[in-house]
């Protein structure tokens, strides 16, 4: 049996959420007795997080002060990629007040990521985004043990299992420091400020290199005895597919990911199969010609996921018939998910995301089809709303979660 | 975030599952301060729920008085399969007093099936089980609106759809009752007096007539937001397999389960391919043919698991062929399963765990090899404990938190 949060987070994620509130409203809302509500009130003011913001409109009686999160607060939210550092400086609404997104190579291990973020923090310090952190959200791409604060054998993270990535942080900054799977931000981000708002029980889906997913099961994240719940990338969907990079075969996300659609949409260009990918191919490999090779680039992909969804808007046959068959891998996996764990909602996000509604529909009609009629009568799936915010407003969410707990 | 539950709860359950305490050792064990624990006790005595039982033996001081649930305390649990009424009247401790177990096709509908539950109940009563019952449990094979009390497009119980079968059997004697799924009984029932005991995360798997999957996250039992969590019988593991009673093809349980592998055991006893059954099959006949046939039952199904397990002790490969098929079968499910929620422990349950180590060892063998190793590292793959008396054991807990709940 669960009860209800303590009141100081009660009153602080109002305030985060919804913005400066009259005292009277705020002792309505959270159903505080008046002395209770003083007391709290009066204490997170002493505490430095909430401040006083004028007066309210009156409400017939005796005007009632506004109080509002201190306007000095200031969270950093990280979304480490496979290939990119997303970073946003947050004020206590989560508003961002300072932005940076860069390539960066996760493999390149945690001492030179860590760095770089630390950099871009300090930087975001001398630019004027804030004096003080209250604290860091950070979103890694492998499994994370949430208790302790560390990757735990991500398989495409070398060099960072069990690595320190929490205490580090909160060392350099001086402030408390929480570090999740990127899935799991991603979902939290969603939930916060995206099309699950309010939902308590849903399935992010994030389809983008790899495939992973974040549960919310009763209004929180479930992370699994070991933190890798949701990992269904490496669910075998074809004993005879191709081998996957785990060395399995038939992987879901050997079969349909980021990677494996370049893979099948380079193939059609040069078999010749796709007269809208040929095309793209070669306008990709002129590009690459007349670009200065002094760069110590690896060679890009040439064909991305957009290319695909292009050709497909412009009907090529075979562009629509790679998305249909990668949506129709991901909705099976779904339909199974749904029958288990029977959720109210499903959100597709991640990089591949933009495949749109064509992806959509094939893994909705695969989902509605396979699993039990009672699980699907009233179960959306939807495109994410947040794109490639999702990850770092989910690290804002977690980070201000944390700084508010540790205020009790 | 999630606090501790209710001081009374937290007594009541103490003495259910420990017997007889002291009331120092109470408050010791629960963290309750010596007023507070008084005033609890007092409360719950007054409330007829617990009662003194004598003086504990000294600890150096004042002798301690001993307290412990009221021995007139008395539990219903009751696990409705599809073709069978089990019941026990259970004390406090939830030992049971009187014991019931009858077949009973659960299609004749909930008015014959109450009806008989009911006078079951009735007659315990007038076996001397129990003056008065304190909570009713009950266990249906089927979806269950956990919430409202009632099954919900159960599909193999025709007429239970939202039949209020908690209001009726509160009412018929005169307690609260609760209605849950019968998987998700036998899950609490296993972690209440099992192979599962105090695991907070794992899964329960019921192979009988059908295939179902009880969830345990975090303590409690998740039930999805339609009270259908774990309804894996209708996922579907072959397109090419057989048509499923439920009218998709190649569901898991239309390959493997109570019904399909009597059906493959007599398929493999007419060809003479298994001389095991087909031996079993002619005595099964013989023995139908000297019976009296005035009566009006079904031609019973003549070969069973327990005959493909004889078998298959007795060396008989296609016996074992039929047992290890549908180990891989249930295997490759629970490896997904596995690979999405990431628990402790995974207990298998059901008439079909009678297969016992032939079973198990093939399902390990696909859940290890296809899983993620971080999820597998520590996982125990293990049969029932309690075997028949799963899912009544789980009632009875189920009935004694509802009745415990109430006296708040």
């Amino acid at each position: 049996m669960h009860v209800a949060d303590a009141p100081h987070l009660r009153v602080l994620r109002l305030l985060r959420d919804e913005g400066p509130v009259s005292r009277a409203e705020l002792g309505d809302r959270l159903e505080l007795t008046r002395p209770r509500l003083l007391a709290e009130v009066e204490r997170l003011v002493a505490a430095g997080l909430i401040a006083e913001a004028g007066m309210a409109a009156s409400r017939g009686g005796r005007r009632s002060t506004l109080v509002e999160l201190d306007p000095r607060l200031r969270f950093a939210a990280v979304d480490l990629g496979a290939s990119s550092i997303d970073i946003e400086v947050v004020n206590g609404r989560l508003e961002p007040v300072a932005t940076y997104r860069e390539t960066a190579d996760i493999r390149s291990g945690p001492r030179t990521i860590l760095h770089r973020v630390n950099e871009l923090l300090h930087k975001a310090r001398t630019d004027g985004a804030y004096e003080k952190l209250d604290a860091v959200g950070i979103g890694v791409p492998g499994p994370v043990s949430f208790r302790d604060g560390v990757p735990v054998s991500p398989p495409i993270m070398p060099g960072w299992d069990r690595y320190p990535v929490r205490e580090l942080l909160a060392r350099e900054h001086g402030c408390p420091a929480v570090v999740d799977n990127d899935v799991n931000i991603m979902a939290i981000g969603e939930r916060h400020g995206g099309v699950a708002h309010s939902v308590d029980d849903f399935l992010f889906v994030k389809i983008g290199t790899g495939i992973g997913c974040g549960i919310h099961l009763g209004g929180t994240v479930y992370r699994g005895v070991d933190g890798c719940a949701g990992d269904i990338g490496h669910i075998q969907v074809d004993p005879n597919g191709p081998v996957c990079s785990c060395g399995n075969t038939g992987c879901l996300e050997a079969l349909f990911s980021g990677s494996a659609l370049a893979r099948d949409a380079i193939a059609a260009a040069r078999s010749g199969e796709s007269p809208a990918l040929a095309e793209r191919l070669a306008a990709a490999m002129n590009a690459a010609e007349n670009q200065d090779d002094d760069e110590q680039s690896e060679p890009a992909i040439t064909i991305t996921a957009r290319d695909v969804a292009d050709g497909a808007a412009e009907g090529d046959v075979t562009c629509i018939r790679l998305i249909r068959e990668g949506g129709r891998r991901v909705g099976g996996v779904l339909a199974t998910l749904v029958s288990f764990s029977n959720p109210s909602m499903i959100v597709i996000g991640g990089g591949l995301a933009q495949l749109g509604h064509v992806l959509l529909a094939e893994i909705r009609s695969v989902v509605y089809r396979r699993s039990l009629p009672l699980a699907t009568g009233n179960l959306p799936v939807v495109l994410s709303e947040l794109g490639s915010r999702a990850g770092v407003t989910g690290a804002a969410v977690l980070a201000s979660d944390t700084a508010f707990e540790q205020a009790s």
